[in-house]
């Protein structure tokens, strides 16, 4: 259950780390929208193993393939599946931790639930899951550049060293380093602070702010599916994520109503906020400011370390630090943030053509 | 659309803040149930306005009906629909703001969405539609009860005052103050805070921390629909609400994966964690340890200072401060909070009988 | 669960036939319809008990009130929610069967399924669930006038008394006899021999003919999601209801591909077939042409006369002929076709704004 | 939209019959469950194209590839993804008719929903997609095994000849001949009217019955989804499929109550009834006894006779009889009746285990 996503822009994943392949089904994407395969491989490098020293060393390229739905260049209205094949996934690496609950991973709680479980590599609970979604998401980012919507994302925090507000830094710098963040100075800090935590045979956490700019108002649904809800679900179903916050965020609990407030004015005839606390959503529905939030992501739960843990017979155990993961994720999160915050927005402005009898 | 929350334990909420009535229909309760009337009254009294001087002042009994579902104090299976009336509904105190956009509020976005409001009282953006929510919440902690699981939840920050952690504080004391934090000198401060902002005609933002304790491990579907995503999700679907984090949340973001790992060992044939940053919930699926989670809430947005905005015509307008309000959200959120979470878990309990074949 | 009919313009459905009241929410209505009451009370008259000698002498005036989603005469896009007071519900009508299995009921398979059952009237089982159908149906119908599309139907067989083609009648004079039957001398015939059949303590089965004019081409989804597929699924959902059948339906079984297939031509540059075997859909799309469908009754289950049969225990028992019921089901069947039939065209409406990039 | 089918037991298909390949995902076959590949290819091998005399020339293995959701030859219980590669799909057949509309096909719909069209074989229209239904129909039915349920279809008519009642007939015979009808000598004449209509260069229909055995009493959901409306869409959902009726279906309408009607009597402590026109099910729910139901299939609508139509742009145009066709769809559509009817009960029977508390 639970692997699909969206109501009209609607995605459903499949595939486990070392299994033959990882694919995603979109079901809704609308007809005639020209699907440059070149867009969605760029994508996949920017979340794809081996990208730099600071990333797991694992070789994929994951190159993809579409197997249906498109028809010369374009999109046909009928399901887009995209295949991503596996070629470098080393069972023998996994075979030592078939019977062991590595700590604060989903082993135990998978044999839990099903009773069996894939172990080669996390199987289904292994973040490779995401290269499928990000196919999606590149997708669901075509059709949003026809809208003229923006999504974007980047790192704003690495363990305690953090970045300027979104405003205050050149979004377009991002691409510029390999822990994507604007700021270059605070850039190498990161880097050198994820470089030593690796060295230290360690892992460490951090955030990535997404921003969404030039959304229509109007979108999201006013009680349980509101914009900031759905946009919630789409980060916190990420994984390693514990957090979410949008707008003023945690912040915003400090604050008074009179100075939380954003004053309406009328800017040459568009209806605008003096100030955007509100993350340019307001009852659950986009105002037409920018939309941003946080995500906060755990440190990664495979360390080189040793440490002791239990199998599943309950005996005592030592979970070995082999394999090959990153020591921090954010750097490969970003494509999985902008991803998901597309596949919503991408369902949110269909959902919207329904709302008004005049649509 | 989106006025519905769940898959197997789903409900359906409909009213206007100053419509006739509220109610919400509960599809999927297992058959056989005893529906304790007075538990469900005493869930809507600790939400109901009125309650003490730190909320507002509006007069609402809350008393609910139940019209289906329910034969001779048992849940049927068939649809359970509850309704509560609106008594205090004086519209003529809203009237005033039909043409303005009320700052931080829902008007502008539901004019643009839909091209026509119920300005009374906000209509359906208006906070009252949650009272529907813990009645279909009560229902769903009756369930949770015949299975052990215990959901509660307490005001942990208002401002910048916060109370200890949960694991420090009785949390069966939550309901001796009137700010419902367990911690009674905290409370007293927390008080005093919103009383003093309730004379300054402002108001302040508050979080509430949840805590699900005897969940049994296996809860929770893996991918799109983790545990903590839906949980994530329905808080965040909840009025006033800026963030979500579970576990160590956005402080662990600061942490090394050799600090944060939760460390497996065997309690006497039960597999239990030594530390909780996972917050009960590993890949998405609960592991049986407390399930906990903050939720950050804004300052109101309707204030009694009067505030610049403009109107429908884009001309300036003063939005004066009338009507009676909730200076801070907090203590009356707390019932709401523990309604959606157990919304989630009665949910999840019903599709985890099906992952096995066992089962 | 399945108390939910619908994708965008989505109702769920509430009550049992002796509860308190009936009552729908439709979700996903578009904002700016004009809700016209006196259209909806109509539609539901034409459902109601006892509106003729042919029909059950149960006594409800079936008199509606909208508690939300409508403001000054106007749908606002949130839920609309129909409530339908039950007043003459005589409970003692039924205590006798309390412990017995009716024949053909659904008595067994409730007790079955749930462990407990609302014995009154049927409960939930009851067909006067429909009468919250048709209400929500009313709404739909107002919407598709909008667009021009008319969605009618009318009895088309009484036990083996046909009425012609539907296009050998003029359907404008369903509405002017009890049975609803266009063609007045076949009406004539239906009436006595449903008089006759309830002089005999009996009842019989029969036919509705559903026809949906300019309905625009594009609507339905090609593969599992047909509009066919959910015409069908909308009207074996309603009570007593064993086959369906659209186009050539089962006669086409036995034609042969080149006399069974629609010729295209184009009138005056509109794409027409010069015969309509398809029903007015192909490939689960309709193409502008009528659809047009039928519906199967059985004899209703509730006879007069004593029937043998055995109770919860397993004993004999004897199910005696109490109660008020119809003797033939589809004069009343009329509008609960319709409504299904408008609530299933005008989801198909709002889920094809989103088939195409222009649109 | 709509390419998914089923709430637990979920399946979404994809695949264009001249794309890269067909498939299918199932979200929600529990856990545990030993995949037998052997059968699924056999039950692929009964529906394959070219297997008799009397079906379509084109030459496909329908070899099948598991990519996920099975390991060491157990289901998982993550997403089950099943991929039939196209191999014999000459696309050159099919560029004659990429701008003119095919009698009774779905080129005209589709062109004018989503604007484009994959005319290779008819693209997502062709039945071709239902091979994915019957590889994952195979899954649902190795579950079904586990359960006891046996789901059975045959032949019962071509044109005008048809078989006796199924309980007349020996349904292990099925297999027996190509027609798939389990009456030798109705299977004969069958077989020879289909060939003569072959020759004749023309198309026949036909109706095939399904027959679901042991079926638990409980399953289906009373008011929509009704087992039997459920098993209708899925019908009415198969290409070229115009009505479905179960039990007594149509001819239910001619009889009257006190003949209609089954009773219920103590078969040792099991109730059963003594007749069957409800064809196992009332009220929605199955009561334990047989579940049979009619499918009724037109003729195929591309003969290989030429035939008058337009084009795009209105012009006049010829349909010359190319390709390679079934002179008769029913003896293919035995598997993809039971495929569909094996989903319907396994998702059913996932529901009804959360029916009632005791559960």
């Amino acid at each position: 259950m639970g692997n699909s996503f969206g109501t009209l822009f609607k995605i459903t994943t499949f595939g486990e780390s070392h299994g033959k392949a990882l694919g995603v089904i979109i079901d809704g994407c609308p007809a005639g929208l020209d699907i440059d395969e070149t867009f969605i491989q760029n994508e996949l490098i920017r979340r794809k193993p081996g990208q730099s020293k600071i990333t797991t060393q694992r070789k994929e390229n994951d190159e993809f393939e579409i197997l249906s739905g498109v028809f010369e260049g374009k999109s046909t209205g009928t399901p887009i599946s995209l295949l991503i094949h596996n070629t470098d996934a080393k069972s023998k690496d996994y075979s030592h931790i078939a019977e062991k609950y590595r700590p604060s991973h989903a082993d135990y709680t998978y044999d839990t639930k099903y009773g069996i479980r894939d172990y080669r590599g996390g199987g289904r609970s292994s973040a490779r899951e995401t290269a499928a979604r990000v196919a999606a998401g590149a997708v669901a980012k075509l059709f949003l550049k026809k809208i003229g919507v923006d999504v974007t994302a980047y790192v704003s925090q690495v363990g305690t060293i953090q970045a300027p507000e979104y405003h205050e830094m050149d979004l377009s710098k991002t691409e510029d380093n390999i822990v994507r963040c604007p700021d270059p100075k605070v850039a190498e800090e990161m880097i050198a602070l994820i470089d030593q935590t690796r060295k230290n045979q360690d892992t460490i956490g951090g955030v990535v702010t997404g921003v969404i700019k030039n959304t229509p108002a109007g979108l999201g649904e006013p009680v349980f599916d509101k914009l900031h809800a759905e946009l919630g679900k789409a980060m916190l179903s990420i994984n390693a994520v514990k957090g979410f916050e949008y707008g003023s965020g945690f912040k915003g609990v400090e604050m008074y109503g009179s100075e939380h407030n954003d004053l309406f004015y009328n800017d040459e005839g568009k209806v605008k906020t003096k100030t955007n606390h509100s993350g340019g959503i307001q009852g659950g529905i986009s105002n037409g400011e920018d939309i941003y939030f946080n995500v906060a992501f755990k440190p990664v739960a495979t360390i080189m370390k040793d440490q002791p843990s239990i199998d599943k017979t309950g005996d005592d155990a030592t979970v070995s630090g082999k394999g090959r993961h990153d020591p921090c994720v954010v750097p490969r999160a970003v494509p999985i943030v902008e991803a998901m915050a597309a596949l919503v927005i991408a369902d949110f402005f269909l959902i919207n053509k329904t709302s008004k009898l005049s649509d």
